[in-house]
């Protein structure tokens, strides 16, 4: 279905409507699945946090009687202003080359999609020099952020271009036939935005927030956590206002990542949260809808410091934890299966009844 | 090709010759997958302990060039005479029905090695009633042990056939293009002889390594530690002699596991342990010849509290912690797919300079 193009009104309507349209958690569904994995030839809860997954897999699709689910990495990429701060320790060419990357296949996201079976969607959301490429979907709201060290990094209509793109995808994706989407991104300095973005939403230090990145040395460290506070300062924030935070200090890829999240939870869609950037992502769609959180499974746990603390403020425990900080949707891809795994048990394992097991619990 | 009845005398020679044939890490190869790792278009080392398992599996398959591992889920399963002290919470009659639900493919272990594309190799060492079914391989070497609260499990030569069945298992599944294998077990109180084991192999206290196992209570866990104290006093074990011990204090299934990473480790074939069960056997292995250590990888960490003992004394660092402990080959099962990863990460990767990508580390 081709599209009008988006008014800013319309932009809006799509936000609020899709908002309202969350429903969060089916609990009934959830316990349902407790039930049956109760009734599986195993001891209790002896598949651990497999058997957690799989009830909150029931509890966001509604149903016990889950069906494998068609898996889609989805990869936002943008460029940030802010990184003519030095807040990097790769030159801003890279987004775009990365972008190349993505779509030759060569990239670590595509490895580890293929592996697993998914589809990867690579949008261009505002790269700042367009690559052209039928393997990229374009989405380009503008060509890069401004620096948001000096102002706001988007206009607030661009921002709910962005995000209502990323709601779009998901329709569309959910309407293709996914069933769950991992969350993936690519653009140089977007550690300092969404730093910036967490400071903001949780109200808390810039400080303890900022890491190092894909690589930065202390004086590099020292430079970011500049940036984030005079993005603090040059931008009015809250976390009242999340969508605002995002059009001040963060980024076209991080708006549209929201927009994704608040697009799969109105469809009951799992979405995996890749490492930092996707996860701040995803907080700015819960404080748009607190029960965008139920949709969230956290992948792995990425040295960034302000990453822990976002899981915790959404309540989720990482499936991983192997130091891996490349982001692109790499740990996302990488849980893939494990989500699948659950699955898998909830709908295949056999009862006690089924297996002439006995029951030494019953 | 059909062996010959094996003897003692014979069995006793493919144990010996097995274990001189074990090589170790290749470490020039290791080495190879390290510089290749750090030429692929990324930050360096920012997929974590993804890429240490790629160097791993570069080393023990001595070469950086590495191809996909068709990968194998091996459950042994045997009974236990110490059962009968009352030391698991379900009854015997349970490895039986749960052999049958293996060949069912009902089981949690059928439905992960499904999932993640790996043949199940279910393995009879000595289930005290016989299963009759095609999918299950008859190695019976006795019907299940004697009580070792009372005096040895298994006699000497019974031990060594049981390893050496793992052993030719192992050969078989190699030679038949298997390049992974999982360690899954099955039997009835084989904590309480792994326990026993791991006090034995580690000169531990056994009052801290007994565990719940799949559900005891606090009455339980009481008599679970005297029957390893009684196992251990009923039986001269030393570390000295491991395969010695694996009779006294072991088990069956356990011995054919041990035969099987001396096996896997004599092809330079990567064996992945599952839980604690597994992890003991590893251990006896290990304690035959050192170098046995190198082909190991941890795929998850149990709750009982003698599995994270054993993977430090194996200095490995499980994928996985998700709780659980179910066994069967469950935790090992589901790991496969993040070995499979990181293969594909050291072999599909684009380096720097095939993407085009700046290296900022150069």
């Amino acid at each position: 279905m081709k599209l009008e193009p988006a008014t800013d009104v319309s932009d809006r309507e799509l936000i609020d409507r899709t908002a309202a349209r969350i429903a969060g958690l089916d609990s009934d569904a959830a316990q349902a699945a407790r039930r049956m994995l109760d009734g599986k030839a195993k001891p209790r809860g002896s598949l651990g946090r497999l058997e957690d997954l799989a009830c909150r897999l029931a509890g966001i699709r509604a149903t016990a009687r889950i069906e494998p689910l068609e898996p889609a990495v989805v990869v936002c990429a943008a460029d940030h202003g802010i990184a003519a701060e030095e807040v990097s320790a790769y030159p801003q060419e890279v987004t775009e080359q990365m972008l190349r990357n993505f779509a030759g296949g060569g990239a670590a996201v595509c490895v580890l999609a293929r592996q697993t079976g998914a589809r990867l969607v690579v949008v261009d959301l505002g790269v700042r020099r367009r690559v052209r490429h039928p393997a990229i979907v374009d989405r380009r709201v503008r060509d890069g952020t401004a620096n948001a060290a000096h102002g706001p990094a988007m206009t607030v209509p661009e921002m709910r271009r962005a995000v209502a793109s990323g709601i779009e995808l998901a329709q569309e994706l959910v309407g293709d036939g996914v069933g769950i989407v991992a969350l993936g991104e690519m653009g140089i300095a977007n550690t300092t935005a969404a730093s910036a973005l967490t400071a903001a939403l949780l109200r808390a230090d810039p400080d303890g927030l900022c890491g190092r990145g894909t690589g930065l040395d202390d004086a590099g460290v020292a430079r970011k956590r500049a940036a984030v506070w005079r993005a603090l300062e040059a931008n009015c924030v809250s976390p009242r206002d999340p969508l605002g935070a995002v059009a001040g200090v963060g980024g076209l890829e991080i708006a549209a990542l929201a927009g994704l999240v608040l697009g799969c939870a109105a469809a009951r869609t799992p979405v995996v949260m890749d490492g930092f950037i996707t996860a701040a992502a995803a907080l700015a769609a819960v404080c748009v809808d607190r029960r965008c959180a139920d949709t969230l499974i956290a992948s792995h746990l990425s040295p960034e410091p302000a990453h822990r603390l976002i899981l915790r403020a959404l309540d989720r425990e990482p499936l991983l934890d192997l130091g891996m900080r490349l982001g692109e949707g790499s740990g996302a891809a990488l849980a893939l299966p494990l989500v699948a795994a659950a699955v898998a048990v909830l709908s295949e394992m056999a009862s006690f009844e089924e297996a002439g097991v006995t029951d030494a619990e019953a």
